[in-house]
């Protein structure tokens, strides 16, 4: 059951000129699903993406790196669900290979004009033959108001689909950004993977999309945990076509910032919905730690407050666990915290309270105004560490019997 | 229900010579229950302790380092259950001040001469004149074979009692080592806090016993983990009385490496203890690192699989997961891992089973083997870096539905 998450209307994802989309039924693992999605992309379309950390990091990923490493002109990307094509090996870089090969026959282009992906089981071969037999019929379903079937035909555990969609004004030109994930955390590596794809009609010079593909990660899908697990095939990827004629060719044009905003709020939304999806997840909470030195300790802290199970479970149980959350702030890290310089507050919509302050309880504060926030199913547990300017905040859901149940009965 | 550990018997745990104990119940927040103990050590005996990293430190915390950097010798060590005297402000470094006061006066030293202890809720006051008014009746009785009984008077959370004994000869003599545990893990902040006391009659330069309570810590309760959380209070103490004759004035003395692999196989044992008696725990799990660069990397890896939810799930499942566990391998942080290299065995008392090697599963590898392993109560995932000769073990448990309901319902 999502957390305060609804997907969006057909309608409501708005098309990106010089993309279009198709998916089809592959039988990648199951019969009766779409498995399988292209999108094709215009001529003259810039592609950035950032990719996993995961030193078993999938074939397809490597791909990835390595086409876009090239720098040849990106033309199409290609996911299947079902299988990972993970921990393969040598004949799983093959089967990613033809992958793109089938791709490039079909659209006319080199299969190093491709960006493969595969989300699900892990440590199983891609059945390739299967998927390349799919594509012609991901070609013949090529729309452009095709990103809600997308949003479902990259799922994998996911209870919905997940895409975020706006348009703005810049420069007196209307620009669109659309955009899908996929992935409920890394609480399944086997069917997990968490997937982002983005596509905006502003024209963004290589390395500005390089930059803003970090940064929009950084403020998105880099600052999501469910449980602290992180895939063998993540992947974040962003498109600008120019058809809008927009252009920007560096941080400092004109409207860029504006762009810049949209573009990490629709990464956010997405990186959200993931968490909002997450396994078991009855609550979504915002970790937001402000007076940091720098943004890296604050990261520290909202990743110690957001990957404790005791906290989690604390969140689960709807009890404000103060010495949960102080104890977690105390081992992240800072070996020079001031502890009495730390303030803590538990909020809601409605609510903002003040629960901690010099090394304890805050004086004034009613255990039974943190069970009021904490009831909620929208909870930010905000923290001034006390020493700086800088802040950073951290998204996570809570830990509940499900949480165990799904990931102890997955696979047994 | 405890993992495959039943607390020693009175007679099996050794007194030694120049420690006595006595335990009382002074009513810190429960009636009829012993929650005060208290450790006498006669003139002479070396003191050496290592605390809590975390930042929020209790009140007994601040005084204990404090007193052991005077470099006063040590006479009293003093533990009170029930209430853990953290975040509690100056008030409560006066409590504990207050608590060392009481101490001093009944024996007759001074109370820098005293380290006191505290394990139970945070953020409550300590009831400190109940706890000085029961101190007589522990004086009253004070014996050197009350290990047993003191076992059981630090306990808070634990299922059941944790010691350990051991006698070795050692230069002719005959050396006892003799500790107790109390912890749960980290289970339980407001209730937690990991504890360990160890006494030796084998007589330790102060230099020589802080480099080898440092080092037994890093064998030991540094390498046990329920769920990554450190407490406020966590303490490990290590007294040498010197009265078995056998002296040991440094390193390379003749008898030390024994002497030292004596004391680092009771803190392991009471390590152990903790991790068998984890909230909800159903499996012990040893997570053996080798072949890496240097032990800090092996404990990375170590940590990374025994702190996943989804490798602890997976175990709590008896799946043979091996997906989990390569990806928690991936994300350990080792950035120029050679994922080819690595080889992982799962293995049990009867069975060792290599399960991947070269990036992937293992060749030979069936998953009835693997679920084999995977149903006995005590499993060792066996995992070669393939790039050095450190190696490195952590112990943690699996991660059960009871784990999630006891710290959701705790409190609440």
């Amino acid at each position: 059951m999502p957390v305060n998450y609804a997907t969006p209307a057909p309608e409501s994802l708005y098309p990106v000129a010089g993309v279009r989309l198709g998916v089809a039924e592959a039988g990648i693992r199951k019969l009766d699903r779409r498995d399988l999605t292209l999108l094709a992309l215009d001529p003259g379309c810039h592609v950035a993406g950032v990719f996993t950390q995961n030193r078993f990091c999938a074939a397809p990923v490597q791909l990835c790196r390595r086409h876009l490493e090239l720098g040849s002109e990106i033309r199409a990307l290609v996911i299947n669900t079902g299988v990972a094509n993970a921990g393969t090996g040598d004949s799983g870089v093959q089967a990613a290979w033809q992958t793109c090969s089938g791709v490039g026959k079909l659209l006319g282009i080199d299969e190093r004009q491709v960006l493969p992906f595969s989300t699900g089981v892990i440590l199983e071969p891609l059945p390739v033959e299967r998927l390349v037999a799919g594509l012609p019929r991901c070609v013949d379903d090529l729309k452009a108001d095709h990103w809600h079937a997308a949003a479902h035909a990259i799922m994998t555990t996911d209870t919905l689909a997940k895409a975020a969609s706006r348009r703005v004004q810049i420069n007196g030109k209307t620009v669109t950004i659309t955009g899908i994930s996929k992935g409920a955390g890394m609480i399944k590596p086997n069917m997990a993977t968490m997937l982002g794809f983005m596509a905006t009609d502003a024209g963004i010079a290589t390395l500005l999309l390089q930059q803003l593909v970090r940064e929009a990660a950084d403020e998105s899908f880099n600052c999501i945990t469910v449980d602290g697990d992180t895939s063998t095939n993540d992947s974040f990827i962003l498109i600008a076509s120019g058809q809008s004629g927009a252009e920007f060719a560096d941080a400092a044009a004109p409207g860029y910032a504006a762009l810049r905003e949209a573009v990490i709020a629709v990464a956010v939304e997405l990186a959200q919905a993931i968490i909002r999806d997450g396994e078991g997840a009855t609550k979504f909470m915002t970790i937001a730690v402000e007076g940091g030195k720098n943004r890296d300790e604050c990261r520290k802290v909202g990743y110690a407050i957001g990957h404790s199970p005791l906290v989690k479970t604390a969140f689960f149980a709807s009890d404000p666990n103060l010495g949960r959350i102080l104890a977690a702030i105390g081992y992240a890290g800072i070996s020079d915290l001031d502890v009495d310089a730390v303030r803590v507050w538990l909020s809601s919509a409605a609510d903002e309270i003040l629960v901690a302050e010099k090394g304890g309880r805050a004086a004034a504060y009613r255990e039974e105004d943190g069970s009021r926030v904490m009831k909620q199913s929208e909870i930010t547990v905000r923290v001034d560490l006390g020493r700086g300017a800088a802040k950073a905040s951290i998204y996570t859901c809570d830990f509940s019997y499900d949480y165990v149940k799904i990931n102890a009965d997955y696979r047994s």
